[in-house]
């Protein structure tokens, strides 16, 4: 793979957009891989996503000429090169078939960004950090020591310059405040269809109430619990014979499918939020 | 197909049920087509079915033979032969997909009843169920009529002898008097993922949410409305560029395929109810 | 819906053309409403589709204008409007369901085109044509008698100037010259997943085979039986308990998504065809 | 979980199997927990399997008193205790997701064997097998050491009393003589929808083909390529953006559930197999 470029573009819609950021691209030279536009007529906003090869190109010029562009259009927008890998922290608790899946994929190549970070409140994970390298860090959380534990999270955060925390089966509600510092910037994943059976225990409400598929949820982390935009939802089939156990072991590969995905599109910058939405871009 | 008998069974789990049940159809000379058994262990509950032949069986001796050991061992149970078709009444509004859907699998074979009633409270239907020689019977709704409305139909459904009413896409509201008239005799389709999206317009709530999955519900109607235990369940996929007038068409294909399969299941003596669940034997 | 035009451009790649394109469009004031591109970086090629809004916009200049941009940069290239209907034939054998799916789908503004034909070597179909007032055509077809009946065929095609022909389950083989006359104009629906099982029973080798998903699969026909570019192609579980009569059951709720999906992108003209592959823009 | 055995059987069908099989248990004082049955008509084959509890159950005793009454019904029969658990050994060559998946299900319970065998052409694995403690053998396997090779590790296989063997994207091809030592005792994964795209690279043959689905399909070993009785298959949607790489990579989350639930449905001894087919209880 060669490297690559991403813009991301997010603004009030209006005539000529593709127009005027393709005809910028082109004067430029840009050789694009890849672009694809969505217009939400609704609310009148538009997004682009374009992708381009960096070989001989010269992307920070490019960056001045397009900030006067974006300017003139009141876009918001975000240049990135696949050059610079986006710097990971992961937190989980006890269980850790989400933390494994993860670590494997980024050893396999196919979650590109650097993990300098695994955070948890059990120390099980610690092994495992270990056989994958990766530095890991112990802090408890209870009731009470919730805004130390955060305070001490955070440090570590900013002492490794973390850009985006992924809540791989992390048990632990974070603070608003917390929250806040990382718009855009927490992925968590629930074990539920979502908006159904939110917060605890979910497998048990879906057992209770005899549906016949559950589902996983990935999400952007809001302040308010599992209500934040959602990114990747998946469901599998089960019947009357399957107990919560049976739910809870199926749920383990719902859980990891839906996380990995967001996090590779994350990763792929192929996400925009907007309301309490995602475009999605493929 | 030859005909066949359907046993279905329900009581309190203890050791040597199938032995029994088994034991008398090998006395009586059956020839099982299929059996299958649940045991819900937590609630210590047994269910059964089973198929067996009819050509050269008594099954009127048998029924009475099976309803002294059904007596002893504290059994509810069912015991129906295929030649005789349940009688189903379909009510619908406005939208026919469901209703066209339906009519066309009972005109193929798939769905084996007798459909001597169709009710509407508005008149689209009429040209369809003269294509397929249903007789139609118009009822007017509203708040104030309901009530009468409510008598009506129910003279009808007398009149014809009705065992099963199937709510194809039907936007009217029944009150618990009638529900009661017909436990677990009504299948409703609901059109989202129970039990999220319950109520009016869940793809518009759908749309608001921001979901990656719609869904699409068949259950059993008991008083409280979206509430009864359920039968199938299925989603498919969308993205953000879906409007609602997307998700309303996907959710068509959604709608006739759950609720065809349920009444499919119904017709075939495939389900038990039993707290606010149900076993559907495959 | 207000009128839109779809613009669908197949060329080699080359730097700019997002740029050139979307410009011209710009320039003559145009509204996207949707926009999406393709690369095939292997061979080289570039596939654009672009929607816009009609109201306003003068068409015939645009396609003038157009005309001499494509000319330089050796695009083929189609310009629609949507307020055109595309005129389409339907032929079925004696399965009835995708006929009767698509009628339904077409009355109720699903599918949006005209259905001057229908043309079948079974009479079964007549009644439902007559049901939705489609003008119905009874052709016998032998071994024997094939040429001829083809010749028939295409004088009711060219009298009723038809651009779409689509197999509703027609059980008939085409002949490579009928087929020629249609490039890209002739969608079929194959009960299996291709390429496995072609050719005729392919429920019965799937059963024979043991496998646990059976599939179907809609493509545009060409002279290789069984072999033309897939459009789309959808499965289903089954289990051991299923016969072969349990799957052409479930087969036909298959063939019925998968065909109707094929020719609603069709009519929205989103598929472009390259090689013997599909482009099916979403 | 409390220990259980499981009875699987296979034989002609007849009148009062269920009643036969039952009424021993029964007489016996089993507590049943789970019962299914299976009839294949066509074949005039009966398949059964029966879970019941160990707790202060004669095991032995009921395997004498079993073993008489299978001889008259001319039974084909397997009996276990949940207490003893398979020995495994698993086999792979460079490409690891499949063997960590496994592993980490196998840790985590949801796989309950014993593991004392990997056997890889790789030295990759190596660092992975030591992390879960499971002893690795490097076996080098060419075209011409292929016969040696083989016998090392048909060694390795009775040293440590292997039961089954699971080929985790194994690229070797095994030889009919090595196969015929474990009749339905070789597990493999193949990475398409069989039976289409057999043989090497089948997901470059799937591109080729411009299909809108791939798939993988787990299956016991037998002597023909891809051939044998198929256990388990999934599919995954993919577009016309997909290259071969993206299929690869989506391949491997397919493989890794199809494979993960082919071996946990062996080890629950849920599958049986008949001609070229298997019944897999649920």
């Amino acid at each position: 793979m060669k490297d690559s470029a991403v813009l991301l573009i997010d603004c009030p819609d209006r005539k000529g957009l593709v127009a005027r950021v393709s005809g910028l691209l082109f004067e430029r030279g840009a050789n694009i891989l890849h672009a694809d536009q969505h217009i939400d007529r609704g609310l009148g906003l538009f997004f682009m996503r374009v992708e381009f090869e960096l070989d001989g190109f010269d992307l920070e010029g490019f960056r001045a000429a397009y900030a006067v562009l974006a300017s003139e259009l009141n876009m918001t927008w975000k240049l990135t090169s696949s050059a610079r890998k986006p710097r990971v922290a992961l937190f989980c608790s006890q269980y850790l078939h989400c933390m494994a899946d993860l670590l494997h994929r980024w050893r396999t190549g196919e979650l590109v960004c650097e993990i300098p970070l695994v955070i948890s409140n059990h120390r099980d994970v610690a092994n495992l950090a270990a056989f994958y390298n990766v530095p890991f860090e112990y802090v408890a959380v209870t009731t009470e020591t919730r805004a130390a534990a955060e305070v001490r999270q955070l440090e570590m955060l900013e002492r490794d310059k973390i850009e985006l925390i992924i809540l791989a089966r992390y048990m632990q509600i974070l603070s608003p405040g917390f929250v806040a510092r990382f718009p855009a910037g927490i992925i968590n994943v629930h074990h539920s269809f979502l908006p159904a059976f939110t917060g605890a225990r979910p497998y048990h409400a879906a057992h209770a109430r005899g549906v016949k598929l559950i589902g996983a949820t990935s999400h952007y982390v809001t302040e308010v619990l599992d209500d934040g935009p959602i990114i990747e939802q998946d469901v599998a089939r089960i019947s009357h014979r399957d107990q919560v156990e049976d739910l809870v072991a199926r749920g383990r590969d719902l859980e990891r499918m839906v996380l990995s995905r967001a996090v590779r599109w994350h990763l792929d910058r192929r996400i925009l939020c907007y309301g309490n939405k995602t475009v999605v871009f493929d």
